[in-house]
C-alpha cells in the first residue's frame, strides 16, 4: 500500500483557507450530534516519526468542544503500565458514550516501535495482532467508531525534519536515538507498517493513509476523513433507531457524508495520473531490446522450471491498452509446455455457482509453471463494482480477499505480479477507430467497448483505489505506460525478467 | 474446551432406534430444500485418529440423495497438490450452489497432523490460521454453510481401537506409525486441537465437539448438529428473500430448528451434573487442612510478590453457593496490601457508558498482586443473557471476547482461575431459609434471590455452556462441590496453592 502513495500532494494556502472554515463548522456540528447519540469515538494517529502527529492533533481539536474529548499521548510505558498486560492501558482509556479519545501513538506501537526495537519478540507478534484486532472488533461491535490515520512522509523529508528539530535547542530533545535509527532503517520500518496494514486494515476499523509531506494537505485530508466517518456512523445509528418507524428526515448526515466523499475523491491519490505516457522507444531500440529480453526470458523460464518456482502474472488495463500484444511478446520464445494463458471472460454457469475466486484458484500454476491471466480476479473491483454485478459490501471486502489469496500464493513460493496497461483517452479513441477501420481487427471492437469508454472516469477512480489497496510487497502492481506499444512491451518483459532474476539470486 | 467434554455420554439401542428415523427423514427434506435454494454446504470431520470419522460419514450420507453430495477424503498431498499452494486443493473442492461437500479430514491438517509432524513450521502457523479463517469467512459471506465437527475420544479408547484394528489383517494397514505416535503423545496433540479451537471457532464457522466414545451417541449428535445448522441457514435465506414482501409461511424450518435445539440441549454435556456433591470433610479434617493451607498461602503470596506474578481469581456460583466464605478463608492470612477483592454489582452509569469488559480491565492486578472477583465478567453470559439485558448476538460473541481477555492476561504472565461454587437446589433452599430465619444473615437474602431460583434450569443450561466454552488451558474453570462448605473452602485453597506452586516450579 505504502509504495503506491503519492507523496507529492500539495494544497495551496488559498485553497486551504477557502475550504477549512466549512470543515471546521461541520466537525463541531458532528461532535455535538455524536454526543447526543452517545457514540464513543477513538481517533488513532500513527505513522513515521516527525510526520506531524502532534501538530495535526492540535489542528483537529481546534474545532472540537474541549469538554468532549481527551488526548492520550502514548509514550514508553510507565512503571504502573509495565506491570499490567499490554492492552490494559488502552482498555482503561476507551471513551465513554458520546466522548472522543484521541491517541497520539497507540496500541500499534506493539507491532511498530516495540517490534523494531525488539521489545516485541517475533513469536509474540501473532498474539499481538490477535489482541489488537480483538480489541478493535469488540469496541466496534459495541458501537465505538474507530478512525485510524497513518501519517506518511518519505525518508528524505523525515531526515530533514529531524535535522531541523535538532538544530534548535528547544526542540532537539524531541529527536531520540530511536527516531534516528528508524530513519536510517526507513525501509525496514516501512515494511513493518506494511505488515501492520495487511493484518489490521479491517472493515470494522479501517486505516486511512495521510500524505503528510505538505501539512495543509494532511490537515484537509484528516478533517475530511474524520467528518466522513462520523457522518456515516451517525447515519447508521439514526437508521437503527428509526427502524420500523416512519421515515424521519436523516437527510443532513447523508448530505455531509456525500460531500465528504466528493472531497475524498479529490484528495485521493491518483496513481494513474502520475504515469508518464510520453515514454517510448524507436523501432530500432525496440527490436534490439526485445531480442535480448526474449532470449533472457527463454533461459529464465527453464531456470524457473528447474527450480520449481511458480509464477502468476495478471494483466489488466484499459480496453485496447495492449494486453494481448504484451502477452504475445512475453511468451513468444517461452516453452509452450511451461506456461498457460488464461483468458478471463464473463463467468459461465458453473463458475457463477461458486465463489468468484474459485475459477482463478483452479487455474493457479503448479510449481515451476507460469500462469498468465488476460484479465483477472480484479474484475470484482472494476467491472462488477461499476456495473453493479455485485453489492457494495462484496466489492469492498474483495480487496482483503484478493490480498489474502495472493498472500497464499506468495507464501507457497510464487512470484506474483500484476500489470495495469495504461493509455490515455485519446490514444484509446485512436486505437478503437483503427480497429473499426481495419477489417482484420474489427472483431476486437464491440459496442460494449464504446459504452465502457463513456464510464472512463468511474473506472479511473476504481482503478486508483484498486492499485492503492492491493499493491503489496508480495504481489505488486506495475503501471505500464502504454501509449507507445514498444515501450509497454519492453517494460513488461523487463519487469518479469528482473523479478525472476531477483528471486533466483535469493535462493 | 476439551477438558470439560463429558466422554461418558451413551445412547441405548432403543433410544437410537426410536429417534433416528425422524432425523433421517428431516435430513433428506433439508437437503432438498438447500438444493432448491442454492445453498452450498461444507461439512468438516476432524478429530482424533480412530474416533470414527469414516463410519460417521457413512451414516450421515445414508439419508442424503447421492446426486447432491461428494465425500473428499483428505490424506497426504498428491504430487500435483504438493506443487500448489496449500489451500489450492480445498478451494478447488468448494461445492457449487445447492451441493454438499463432506471432508474426511480437511484444511485443518495443516495445524494438526502437519503441525504435529513438524511439516508445518512454527513460524508458518500464524499464516496458516490466517489463511484458514480467511477461506472460511469468504465462503460463509458468499452464502456457504460451514459445519465443523470435532470427534473426540480419550487416549485409552484410542489405543484400544488401534489395537483392535491391528489384530485384524484386513484393517491393520489403517493404523499408521503417525497414529500411534499421536496416541503416545495424546496430550500434546490435544493441546494443538485446543489451540485450533481457540483460533478458528468463529461465528461464521463454529466448531461442534462430538463425544465419540459411543457411536450411537455420536451419530445422533452429528445428525442433530447438521439438521440444526441447515434449518437455521434455510430460514435465514428465506427471510432475506422474502424481506419486504408479505409474511410467507416459513414456519416449518423454524419448527425443525426448534426441535433440533431441544434435542441439542439433551445431548449437551452437563458438566454440573457430574459434580459429586456428597464430598465433605469433618470439622477436624477441615481445621487441620485449613490451617496448613492458609500457612502455605501466606508463604506463596509472598513468593508471588517477590517474583512479580499477577493472579486473577474469579468466583461465580449459585446464590448462597458459598463464594463469600471461600474468599474469606482464602485471603484470611494473606497480606492485605497484596490483594484486592472486587465485588461486582450491577454496573453504574459510568460503567454502563463503556464496553462491559471495561470495568474489569480497570481492576486487573499489576504484577505481583492478586485480584479476586466476587462475581465477574461472566455475568454477560448468565444474568444478562437470561434476563435479556443484552442481545443474543452480544452474549454469543462474549465467549470469544472473554477468552481473548483472559488470553491477554495469561500472555502477560498472570495465573487465571475461575471457580464455580456449586450446590444443589435443595441445599440452596436450606441456606435461603436459614438466612431468612437468622436476623444476622437476613441482609444476605432478597426477593431477587428467590426469583433467580425459579430460573434454576435456565441458569443451569447457561452455566454448562459457559463452562464448556470458556474453560481453557490458560484460564481453567474449576467446579467446586459446595454442598459441604468445609470441602468447598479447602478445594478452593488447595487449587489456588497448587496453581501457584506449579507456576513457581516452571520459572
Amino acid at each position: 500500500m505504502l509504495e503506491k502513495v503519492d507523496l507529492t500532494k500539495k494544497l495551496s494556502k488559498e485553497e486551504y483557507k477557502e475550504k477549512m472554515p466549512q470543515l471546521e463548522a461541520k466537525l463541531g456540528r458532528l461532535q455535538r450530534e455524536c454526543k447526543s447519540l452517545g457514540i464513543p469515538i477513538m481517533i488513532v494517529f500513527e505513522g513515521f516519526g516527525a510526520s506531524g502527529k502532534g501538530i495535526q492533533i492540535g489542528r483537529l481539536i481546534q474545532s472540537m468542544d474541549p469538554r468532549g474529548f481527551e488526548v492520550h499521548p502514548i509514550k514508553n510505558e510507565t512503571e504502573e503500565e509495565r506491570m499490567h498486560p499490554f492492552m490494559w492501558r488502552f482498555w482503561t482509556k476507551t471513551p465513554s458514550k458520546g466522548r472522543i479519545a484521541i491517541f497520539d501513538g497507540s496500541w500499534y506501537r506493539r507491532v511498530l516501535i516495540d517490534r523494531f526495537e525488539k521489545r516485541t519478540k517475533n513469536k509474540e507478534l501473532a498474539d499481538a495482532f490477535h489482541s489488537i484486532n480483538s480489541f478493535e472488533e469488540q469496541l466496534a461491535e459495541d458501537g465505538t467508531l474507530i478512525i485510524k490515520l497513518l501519517l506518511d512522509i518519505d525518508k528524505k523529508e523525515q531526515k530533514k525534519r529531524f535535522e531541523k528539530l535538532e538544530k534548535n535547542k528547544e526542540t532537539a530533545w524531541r529527536v531520540t536515538q530511536g527516531d534516528k535509527e528508524r530513519n536510517v532503517h526507513y525501509d525496514e520500518y516501512a515494511a513493518m507498517i506494511e505488515d501492520m496494514l495487511f493484518k489490521t486494515d479491517t472493515d470494522y476499523a479501517p486505516w486511512t493513509i495521510i500524505e503528510s509531506m505538505d501539512k495543509r494537505f494532511a490537515t484537509l485530508k484528516i478533517y475530511t476523513t474524520v467528518i466522513k466517518a462520523m457522518a456515516d456512523q451517525i447515519e447508521k445509528v439514526q437508521k437503527e433507531k428509526t427502524e420500523g418507524t416512519a421515515g424521519k428526515t436523516e437527510g443532513e448526515m447523508a448530505e455531509i457524508a456525500r460531500e465528504a466523499d466528493e472531497e475524498m475523491k479529490e484528495l485521493q491519490v491518483s496513481i494513474l495520473s502520475k504515469a508518464d505516457l510520453s515514454l517510448h522507444y524507436t523501432k530500432e531500440e525496440y527490436k534490439e531490446k526485445l531480442d535480448k529480453l526474449q532470449k533472457k526470458m527463454e533461459k529464465l523460464h527453464g531456470e524457473l522450471y528447474r527450480r520449481r518456482i511458480p509464477v502468476v502474472l495478471g494483466f489488466e488495463g484499459w480496453d485496447a491498452g495492449g494486453k494481448g500484444g504484451a502477452i504475445k511478446r512475453l511468451t513468444e520464445r517461452m516453452d509452450a509446455r511451461g506456461y498457460v494463458v488464461n483468458p478471463t471472460a464473463s463467468p459461465n454457469d458453473i463458475e457463477k455457482a461458486h465463489h468468484y475466486l474459485w475459477r482463478f484458484w483452479r487455474a493457479m500454476p503448479k510449481d515451476g509453471h507460469v500462469a498468465i491471466f488476460d484479465r483477472t480476479w480484479y474484475g470484482r473491483v472494476m467491472v462488477e463494482r461499476i456495473e453493479g454485478f455485485c453489492t457494495t459490501e462484496e466489492w469492498k471486502r474483495a480487496y482483503k480477499e484478493i490480498n489474502d489469496m495472493e498472500k497464499d500464493l506468495s507464501d507457497a513460493g510464487a512470484i506474483v505480479i500484476k500489470f495495469w496497461m495504461h493509455i490515455d483517452k485519446d490514444e484509446q479513441e485512436r486505437r478503437f477507430k483503427e480497429r473499426q477501420e481495419n477489417p482484420e481487427k474489427q472483431w476486437k471492437i464491440t459496442d460494449e467497448d464504446w459504452r465502457n469508454r463513456e464510464k472512463w472516469d468511474q473506472y479511473e477512480d476504481a482503478v486508483n483505489e484498486m492499485l492503492m489497496r492491493t499493491s503489496t510487497d508480495y504481489a505488486p502492481w506495475v503501471v505500464v505506460e502504454g501509449n507507445d506499444k514498444y515501450y509497454a512491451r519492453i517494460k513488461v518483459l523487463r519487469t518479469v525478467a528482473e523479478a525472476i532474476e531477483a528471486r533466483l539470486k535469493e535462493e
